[in-house]
């Protein structure tokens, strides 16, 4: 199983954004649905292995989560604006507490936060995505993982201090250049498939 | 200078779609419209040392080829919309033959097709990511490149055939699973960034 969780601190979280300003009106809401689409699409299929969370940390009702699930994600289809409207539907969805609501098939939401989520992350080895770390391609990915991402604005001192120090997740790092969010999820995705074939051949992951 | 020529059989060459639907009102346009993203986005900036040619080989007015230019490149964000918005006035733009008719700033489009590139593409050289072929982490990438990917469909025999045969392009893979075009682009940016900053310091390129 591996976990994405991606952080929007700017990213509405209420259904008032237009599909006609995704940037603008979300939030920057378009940074996370191109990570949505970069965790969790194949060519031509799901990774139904994958579970994506949206951290939504902007006005008016923060924090809320979406949570993905590949193993039973339908009406899924990889262009913005259709996963604009999975969104959209999930934040007109009534939110109680920590309970997680379902808005459509294997989509659901509930008001957690960043902190709120280790629960539902037992048993997948933490890791942070961030500049500075270690090299994704040599990194020792365990099969069960998830990964920690943030948007154009990185992370704050206060979730770092949670990643790092509280989860002690390690640092790893996607290469030479400053990129998007969803382009370092795309590599880290090829490196953890990498490292899963290397695993089931006995090889190295970049042979 | 790295290219890209990114092909779409079934892309519109007309302004005929609508925003609200490019995938199926675009002939998957959105595809397209993210592989551009991933050739030309950095965070924060645009890849100045990237041409990117989109290929649309659909109806009406098939062929037309829309070049980005990184050097020259305004107006242009990373959200599938605003970029529809680029070709779409690309579309709407007069053209005549084989020149290229700028219309946005760093964007021009002319009535080519993939084999009318050859001449821009000199100097750089070819070079087909498509499975099956040596692996994009250890091949020995050229600074100077002219990369050919295909959309959802891949590429037909006979461009397989300029490709392969006349442009004599080795063939590169970027791993284990199949990937939407625009995450392989994404990595394949991610291992040319890696050769080049080898190639500056002397070292392995996943190292």
């Amino acid at each position: 199983m591996r976990a994405f969780v991606i952080v929007g601190h700017r990213a509405v979280t209420a259904p008032t954004f237009t599909l006609k300003d995704l940037p603008g009106s979300g939030g920057r809401l378009d940074i996370l649905l191109r990570s949505l689409n970069a965790s969790l699409f194949l060519s031509h299929s799901i990774r139904r292995d994958v579970r994506t969370y949206l951290v939504l940390l902007g006005p008016p009702n923060a924090p809320r989560t979406i949570r993905f699930d590949g193993a039973s994600l339908q009406h899924a289809n990889p262009d913005e604006r259709s996963l604009a409207i999975l969104v959209e539907k999930a934040l007109k969805t009534l939110v109680t507490g920590h309970y997680w609501q379902t808005s459509t098939p294997g989509v659901a939401i509930s008001a957690r936060g960043l902190e709120d989520l280790d629960d539902e992350l037992k048993g997948l080895t933490p890791t942070l995505l961030e500049e500075g770390g270690a090299d994704a391609f040599t990194h020792p990915w365990p099969s069960d993982v998830a990964v920690y991402v943030g948007d154009h604005e990185g992370f704050t001192e206060s979730e770092l201090a949670h990643i790092e120090k509280v989860r002690e997740a390690p640092r790893v790092s996607v290469g030479p250049r400053a990129l998007h969010a969803d382009h370092a999820i795309t590599i880290a995705q090829n490196a953890l498939d990498r490292a899963a074939a290397a695993s089931a051949s006995g090889t190295s992951p970049t042979q």
